[in-house]
């Protein structure tokens, strides 16, 4: 496999290709448009992207020819310089209009004589209320998004490298008595520059690069940034992250480092925790299914005797987001396959000790996998010196 | 009106005064419970903040009685940080989990031998289908949110504050030949240094301090950040923008200025720009209608010749959010009330002159309207030297 960083929007033709995967699937199930709201969706069929706020974005996708936007007017020199490939405009008069200029009148007009119409698993209830009872829930959309193409992996890679980056800068300049919050503003500050350095039009609206790190006291607790003015001290597990999106695509890139030594309680979940994932890469190939992976590393962190200190599945998609199906997770019985990109990412949380994770951003080849963050992972390279 | 600058969380009592006017409305409408999956919503009954992801939030309000919050049970230690009132917890395991031990599950439970169910306008179908046809759409917290009570007006205070030292920031630093990008950076790190150092609990998944200027040759589109390596030069109109939110309430300042000196084509836009302003601020007093004011300010810039011009409404609320109801916009036929927060911004937008818009974030008092950002807004004042 061979993968070339890049981070330019697509080509017309990328844009296409998915256009009409989603078409022939509308015409096996017989759906005569796709009503898209979700911004994530819209973004992965137009190259658009926009937040989520009271003037929605509406992308309807027919049967067959061109989709069709609706969206505010105010918008519409925004869409067409960031919109890529073929679409019909329908702008709209300024939210929420008077009766009949709003996007609710635009809905019905482009959908006039449509009966059966697929709707998004999360598309809103006031959307749902403007179709009539001819709206029937499907994922085509979603399941296109499984499976990444050449040019998307292409995408992750350089969002990887992002990552590596800001994981150098943070693993470079933590030190005892480093506060997370100024870790954080520097790491995030030079991953940000470079994207813009590297690609002055990059999209503020599908950018977003993050990394800092857990000092061990609030480790155990993936989601707690209550304290960013703990400073680091001697020992750990710290955890440093580094996530988000560059232009559209995501990747995560997350290590558990030390600062001088390992202290002892330290050394069994930081080796347990490394065997589960080593589990996991082992298990992450074509033909096997998610829950099946999960199930296998959890077993292996409960006989080792974790079970009471698991908080997560062992890694989540992505894609257009840093965060998407399919998950790496008991529950979720998809088969996996080529071109699908996760992380793996097992977690050994122990309060009063701290929290074990590496996260790696993998994609899933034809015979096995690769790891697009492969950063020094041991603990002789990741107990740093102070 | 004493207003008094804050930050910090709500006291238990802010938060139990929701939910008790809510469970009245509740009352009135014979409902059950409420499910409430909106980030903002869950944020303005919980003071616990997250982003959507594919792991659902979802706070039940039951006619009597306290809130259950069904939430991963990965973040339950986060929610107990952050949640200030009484909560009922309901932690399900990593989605999507094995059948009957996901939150689709834990709902059923919650919700068992209730029959009628009030939902939000947004809700995603993948909730309301489970719910068995219960539910009923209801905007009993998007009501509550449009009225700010005192101490949310202290918060908004803040925001309004920290919006004009982002605007101190902006103007004192534009020159020719300086770029969007190295003015967004400084300015946007100033007021986010500044929220950590006066709160450095502040919730980072609630504060989102942004603040940055168009040059003129993109100011005409308003929503157009495609290019942040545009120099500044002599002239204008630019216009500068700091918005956001501070540990969850937001404020927006916005200022059309010039550098050096005004181009004459500038200066009768600018002048009629300000004379739809004043208006708006004059019919801005309670019993009036929200699509009143904004259809005698349209007609006013009509009149004036603009009326091809016109991108958006005059205003829009902000809240636990920088962009809500109620909308001061031709087609909200809602009452002017004491309590309500708004922007006011007419603008004017020509191609190849530029864009004019002014942006105040306003409080509704009980005998007219307070101006939280009362930046020197005059053509002279915004007149910078070089």
């Amino acid at each position: 496999m061979t993968i070339e960083a890049i981070c330019t929007p697509p080509e017309a033709a990328e844009i296409e290709a998915r256009r009409q995967k989603a078409q022939a699937e509308m015409a096996a199930q017989g759906l005569d448009a796709l009503v898209l709201f979700n911004p994530d969706n819209v973004f992965y069929m137009t190259n658009f992207a926009n937040f989520v706020h009271e003037r929605p974005f509406l992308l309807v996708v027919p049967a067959k020819g061109d989709p069709i936007f609706i969206m505010p007017g105010l918008e519409e020199p925004h869409v067409i310089s960031r919109a890529v490939g073929a679409l019909e405009f329908a702008p709209y008069r300024e939210f929420p209009a008077p009766e009949g200029e709003g996007w609710d009148a635009k809905l019905t007009s482009v959908l006039a004589g449509m009966s059966k119409l697929g709707v998004e698993p999360d598309c809103p209830f006031f959307v749902i209320n403007a179709l009539g009872g001819r709206h029937q829930s499907c994922e085509i959309v979603e399941d296109l998004r499984l499976i990444k193409s050449p040019w998307e992996i292409n995408r992750h890679q350089y969002a990887c490298e992002m990552m590596q980056l800001g994981m150098g800068e943070l693993l470079n300049h933590v030190k005892p008595g480093v506060l997370a919050m100024s870790l954080y503003g520097m790491a995030s500050g030079k991953m940000t520059q470079k994207m813009y350095a590297d690609l002055p039009s990059a999209n503020i609206f599908s950018t977003k690069l993050q990394a800092g790190a857990q000092p061990q006291a609030i480790s155990h607790d993936p989601h707690n940034f209550t304290d960013l003015f703990i400073p680091f001290e001697i020992g750990g597990p710290n955890v440093a992250l580094a996530a988000g999106k560059t232009n559209g695509y995501g990747g995560e890139l997350e290590r558990t480092f030390f600062l001088g030594h390992v202290p002892d309680e330290a050394k069994r979940p930081f080796e347990v925790m490394m065997e589960a994932r080593e589990l996991a890469f082992s298990l992450t190939k074509p033909g096997a299914i998610m829950h099946d992976v999960d199930l296998a590393v959890n077993n292996l962190l409960r006989k080792a005797g974790y079970g009471d200190n698991l908080l997560h599945r062992t890694g989540h998609g992505l894609g257009v987001t840093a965060h998407e199906a399919p998950f790496l997770a008991e529950g979720d019985h998809r088969e996996i396959k080529p071109g699908m990109v996760y992380t793996i990412e097992p977690g050994i949380y122990i309060p009063g000790i701290g929290g074990f994770r590496h996260s790696d951003t993998v994609v899933v080849t034809e015979t096995g996998n690769h790891n697009m963050t492969p950063w020094p992972d041991s603990i002789d390279e990741l107990t740093l010196p102070v």
